[in-house]
């Protein structure tokens, strides 16, 4: 999507607000049932918004419209950081984000997200399926009346659009950079003015000089975004967004009250759609970045090792701050993370890793 | 599974032959429609077996059991490698296998499965779902009236189990090792005697003599199998296989006779299926390996750089040879997959790989 359409649909989602209200009542008709998705994403957002409209149609598909789900983009019905709310309070009832939205209701959700320095794509799924993170999960949201499954991810994403050239921790002192969560507090630790702002008005930030830097997600969706005409210096990889899980959110009552089969066709729709998106994102980034390069003049960079061996000190810290001081079911979750992160990781670095060196150093096709 | 227990239920499902295609006749009643999935695992064999155990529940689950899927292990209905065999002929109407067992109906079939130093799993869903990997997978397929989906991966697998250390490649000259496929192809290169046989015979090639070496999956499989009784050193990683991934194979016109809801829940419940038995894998390979390495003696080493070299060598001129002899198709899918392959490697080199090795270099959980 180019950027210029990439904002007129975001001004067509404002003005559709009211007309696409009207259509929201739930309908149940000959057994039919229509069910409301809010989502944090504009509509047709590469990835992870077109995953959220196909996760909704293939639900609708694979229930013969015995249950068909109808998407809202962000802020068709409600603003995106409204979305969990309005699954809570019965407005909707399924939401599609990524669960650190929240995490001023439970801190422990932004392990269902990502963490600096933490899991992988396929480390987290490990986790949350097989190793106890999905009952946790369902443990915190249990007090919101919600449950959440994993709906998709980024992959590891790119470190961000830098207007100068990083060439250590001293230039990252004072540095107006928009990154947020946990990611932005491990650049607030090594000196960066972190802020945050919506994904539609980082790019005027960055035009005006109210921002220096700013990170999103990758090559795919920030393509669309049109940074590389403002920032040429894009860094990899991101060191504090190692992934990014998606989730879709859905009202635990009504979840529970549709037949079991239902259930089971959401439960296996939500979990294609995580390997959809993240196959999506893993073939569409390498593309992109070659157009950003090619096309746009754009320096692909990597962060100097000081950097690197600075922001794992501050995520490690941050983490451990979470660990102390974080309520008894925050504290149950970090605990979970770590012991299953301190085994994966055995798996990765003894198998995964030697094997991609092998390749990179020995192997290409003749 | 312990080993003994493994054997117990491989003689237990050859005595069942007979009794099994006794209940199998296809049947329609009230609408309902039950399908025979012939496969080539074991039943219950770790992260494969139950993999396409629980694909078939969760079909029936999500179809209400409109559409019952009856599950047959290897030789309980036919011999594990006539499983393709069994859709093509009507007898069954699903194989849940590896299509790389059927390289001799058409050798591209050996790119959905894995190739020597080719691509991990992830990059296989992103060719295979978003850069053209399914379309010729279905032209392939379409030869013999079936159609094929990914339905799991192992991950990159373990090298394999030696009874000596290995110190370069002077010491595979001769050696008597089991490893099949494209893998074995590469390992005869580099100067040993590759034999293939059947799980079962495994152990007994071993400890007979018959067999210096063994490679099979990985240490969730490989406990199971009771190589450390014998062997003790096992190498990681495997270069000749960065993953394996398994397929759904399906009767091209009984899919397409189904009603288009029944149709979709295959589809979705398959790929779910892929996401559950890759983390299965990914969860469950490295407690077992602490399990090999602290309850059993096992060493763990990693190949000389010398052999991961030569081995790069050998893989790369067995996909020319495919790329320069094989018959139209077979080329068709070797150049998409070589195209693909470049493109996504970039993204993995360039964003996951540094990730890797700084959280490897400077993180740990305080």
């Amino acid at each position: 999507m180019k950027r210029r359409e990439f904002f007129k649909s975001a001004t067509a989602m404002t003005a559709g607000v009211a007309a696409a209200t009207a259509l929201a009542a739930p309908a149940i008709a000959q057994g039919n049932i229509t069910w409301r998705m809010v989502t944090t994403w504009p509509k047709n957002f590469p990835g992870l918004g077109v995953g959220a409209q196909n996760l909704a149609d293939r639900i609708t598909a694979a229930s013969g419209g015995r249950l068909t789900v109808q998407v809202f983009a962000a802020g068709e019905m409600v603003p995106p950081l409204q979305s969990l709310d309005a699954v809570i309070d019965g407005s909707a009832e399924m939401s599609h984000g990524a669960a650190y939205y929240w995490q001023n209701k439970s801190q422990g959700l932004s392990f269902y997200t990502g963490v600096p320095y933490g899991m992988t794509s396929r480390e987290l799924t490990a986790w949350v399926r097989f190793l106890g993170g999905q009952e946790i999960w369902d443990e915190i949201y249990d007090q919101f009346g919600v449950q959440g499954f994993l709906s998709g991810d980024t992959g590891t994403q790119a470190g961000g659009w830098f207007k100068k050239e990083l060439t250590g921790v001293a230039d990252i002192q004072g540095l107006r950079f928009r990154t947020p969560g946990l990611g932005g507090q491990t650049w607030a630790k090594l000196g960066a003015a972190v802020t945050n702002m919506a994904a539609g008005e980082i790019f005027a930030a960055l035009q005006s000089g109210t921002l220096d830097a700013a990170e999103f997600v990758g090559p795919y969706n920030d393509l669309a975004l049109g940074f590389y005409q403002i920032a040429k210096n894009y860094y990899f990889p991101s060191f504090v967004e190692p992934g990014l899980a998606t989730e879709l959110v859905v009202s635990k009552a009504k979840f529970q009250a549709l037949p079991e089969d239902l259930q089971a066709i959401v439960k296996a729709v939500t979990q294609a759609a995580y390997d959809d998106v993240a196959s999506d994102m893993y073939a569409n980034d390498p593309r992109a970045l070659q157009a950003l390069v090619s096309e746009h003049g754009v320096q692909v960079r990597q962060f100097p090792e000081e950097i690197l061996e600075a922001g794992a000190k501050a995520a490690s810290e941050i983490i451990a701050d979470i660990r102390s001081n974080g309520d008894a079911l925050t504290k149950k979750v970090a605990e979970s993370y770590v012991s299953a992160f301190n085994l994966l990781r055995t798996r990765t670095e003894g198998t995964d890793m030697p094997f991609l060196a092998a390749r990179q150093k020995y192997f290409s096709f003749s």
